[in-house]
């Protein structure tokens, strides 16, 4: 596919820059008419790129972007999932370009989305489109694209049991993940699952003088602060009773095999500009974000946070809190012992409340399947290197529900790197890897027999 | 002046509205104009008064307005001390009108700055012109009106030591306090001190996905809220080695004093909302906003604060950090233990930066004064009750420098009420009080001799 990508580049640029100019954020109900417009112009390119059909279906959310290619009946079924759905941009001013406007410099493309999962999912459209064109696609394809991955995906389950036939295939491919470098290719064979929530902590009824009253009434961000140093333990154990009751622990066979995943230490703190790490006692840092789960603040706010001083005491602060599951640990059950713990854990001084976000669990797919190995042939012949298997620390929620009502097991090949900074500002997707994955997703479809 | 008050009544409003609907917030960069057009408007209404000579005076920030009035050289001279900038109206989505279009509406006057300082300061404005009019004015009046209070009035020492000869007085009269209550009036004694700090702790040098690095890296909002935790202990007590140090313990016979300032539990709890109390073991309520030191955290931010969920593992988490100081302590030494401590504290996962905002010593007013007895005197002609002494929880920074700097005490006659909520939304300011502080004052007059 080589030459195929040589001659059609430019074209290939323009259809992604065309998704990505979209600002897809589903996680801000102002973009709404942005999820639509980008879920049309998805099925224009699947038409575009030869499927026999392509709608907009819609969910009780976001709308999903359906598309087929039926070349056999009889042929064996591959459904593509990725999300068209992309990650608040903020904080804007940390970016060096518009999070929004697609540019390409340094090898890469720039543009939030460009990798996750824009870019990834358009790297399956060109691989059908080349194999239909030359002639060689021999298997029936499904494209689902849904538009709230980003937020949990809490329509696209109910979607896909009432489209359960329209959906059967043989496997499910994905390519919303990172691989471990460019030198060491990966496959994921695993999943965390996510438990997010938001905690509100309210002390008194209004804005006080923190002069007036400071010493005598508690202060809300002070008990969020004592609440939330509690949650972690001095060993980086989560303190939540039972939260690890459910958890699996690996084998010493098992953690030997993943320690093949090479690591180093001294590129990891520089890449992350820190002195020192920290996590659960016991366990390597591939382990901690591997197999381990784990519990992060990723927002706190309350009280006066702009310029200069305000002596405020003020009425209420938050935080917003995700729990990064292993599987085995059940999202709803994790969520429930969470805002039971933290509840529990308030002083008679402050209310709070506790509201679920979203979650979704982990996974684990077996590495002696057909599409396994159809993927790591694929890779190392691309990469000339076999891939490893790898546990990826992220969690994409609606495949362990793609698993469960699907009845087939999802394949990860991604071809994301850490130096991508997904989530972040200044997010990119190196052109090597763009173009890589389009030949060793083509080159799946070759081996998958 | 009750007749005067009611003949005037509508101008007083209307003058007093034109310096209110003036957005003059010294915290904010962007004010800077509002600053210079509110000192203007202050010079015109002094000259309006009959002030001899009034004029916008320049300092190392902000203008300090200047006004005078010498009747006779051999006459007692009050300088009164006021300050026409105001906090931010921040949060305004909670205030129930503009906050700064003044209303007027249940008793009261409603927006930013109608008490803190602009209602009191043009008080001492009017009961000058009465006494000025009516032909009864014994003393030479000074007024100094700064710009800068709300961020500790940088700029004021300075301005006072260059304009030390012409700030010649025998008292400093303030009004920009609080009294127990309309039944219970007091005149304050003296106020705390404040060190106010920003806190910045960095992890790792971009945001992450909580899910590729979370329990692998230190999160610097779990950091922060873990060293946070740690300055308040199970007694309510700041661990800020040194920090208790300097602090007078009062005697038996004053806090006794001190405690006849009627105090109701439940009373004090309903208007907060809130079920249960906390401060410092061994103390009661007043006595920790009055005679106690204490820490309080006036803002926190880090990561993602929108709707939905994001899952970052952020670079930076912040918080704002007001101690309040009683006299004897040093504010530039406690802000220096502040930052040893702080810094101290940091785990080797993160950095740490500590930049001091503001501070000022807290002072204490002797009650066996001329002024003070005046002031005693005039009070409880008007209110028909003796005014009680009491502590102020609050800081004025710049009084301390007053006392230094000038040789003479401050004497603070505020008119303030719990109810008022300043610094909050929705500040207001009762007629009652407003014109009530106008009689008081010009009755101090008449018995300062």
């Amino acid at each position: 596919m080589k030459e195929y990508i040589e001659q059609n580049k430019d074209r290939f640029f323009e259809e992604l820059f065309s998704i990505l100019r979209i600002p897809s954020v589903s996680a801000k109900p102002e973009h709404k008419g942005d999820m639509r417009r980008c879920a049309q112009r998805l099925v224009e390119l699947l038409l575009e790129a030869g499927a026999d059909e392509a709608c907009v279906s819609e969910s009780a959310g976001n709308p999903v972007v359906f598309g087929r290619k039926t070349v056999d009946p009889a042929a064996r079924t591959v459904l593509v999932y990725g999300h068209y759905d992309v990650q608040p941009a903020e904080p804007f001013e940390k970016w060096n370009s518009d999070p929004f406007e697609p540019e390409i410099h340094d090898g890469a493309i720039w543009c939030r989305g460009a990798n996750d999962d824009k870019g990834q999912l358009f790297m399956h459209i060109k691989a059908f489109e080349f194999l239909l064109r030359t002639g060689q696609l021999r298997h029936n394809v499904k494209f689902m694209f849904e538009g709230e991955e980003e937020i949990g995906s809490p329509s696209l389950p109910g979607w896909i049991k009432a489209h359960r036939s329209e959906l059967k295939a043989d496997v499910c491919l994905v390519s919303d993940t990172t691989m471990i470098s460019e030198k060491v290719p990966s496959i994921n064979c695993g999943m965390r699952g996510l438990a997010y929530l938001q905690v509100d902590v309210t002390g008194p009824n209004k804005d006080l003088h923190s002069g007036h009253y400071g010493g005598a009434v508690a202060n809300p961000i002070q008990v969020l602060c004592e609440m939330i140093s509690t949650l972690i333990d001095a060993d980086g154990r989560v303190t939540v009773p039972g939260f690890y009751d459910d958890v699996v622990n690996l084998s010493r066979a098992d953690r030997r095999m993943l320690a093949k995943a090479p690591f180093d230490m001294k590129e990891y703190k520089e890449f992350l500009g820190v002195r020192a790490l920290r996590g659960e006692k016991g366990y390597t840092p591939l382990e901690r974000t591997g197999i381990r789960p784990c519990l992060d603040v990723c927002g706190i706010w309350g009280g006066y946070t702009g310029v200069g001083a305000k002596t405020v005491l003020p009425s209420e602060a938050h935080a917003k809190i995700s729990m990064r599951l292993v599987p085995n640990q059940d999202s709803a059950t994790i969520t429930r012992l969470f805002k039971k713990h933290f509840e529990k854990l308030a002083p008679k001084c402050v209310k709070v409340n506790v509201t679920p976000c979203e979650g979704g669990d982990g996974f684990l797919i077996p590495i002696s399947s057909d599409a396994y190995k159809a993927a790591s042939r694929a890779i190392a012949e691309v990469y000339g290197i076999e891939p490893v298997p790898s546990r990826g620390g992220g969690s994409i929620a609606v495949l362990a529900e793609v698993q469960k009502i699907l009845g087939i097991d999802p394949l990860l090949m991604g071809f994301g790197l850490e130096r991508d900074t997904i989530h972040s500002p200044n997010e990119s997707y190196l052109l090597r890897q763009f173009f890589g994955g389009m030949e060793s997703i083509a080159k799946f479809y070759q081996y998958y027999n």
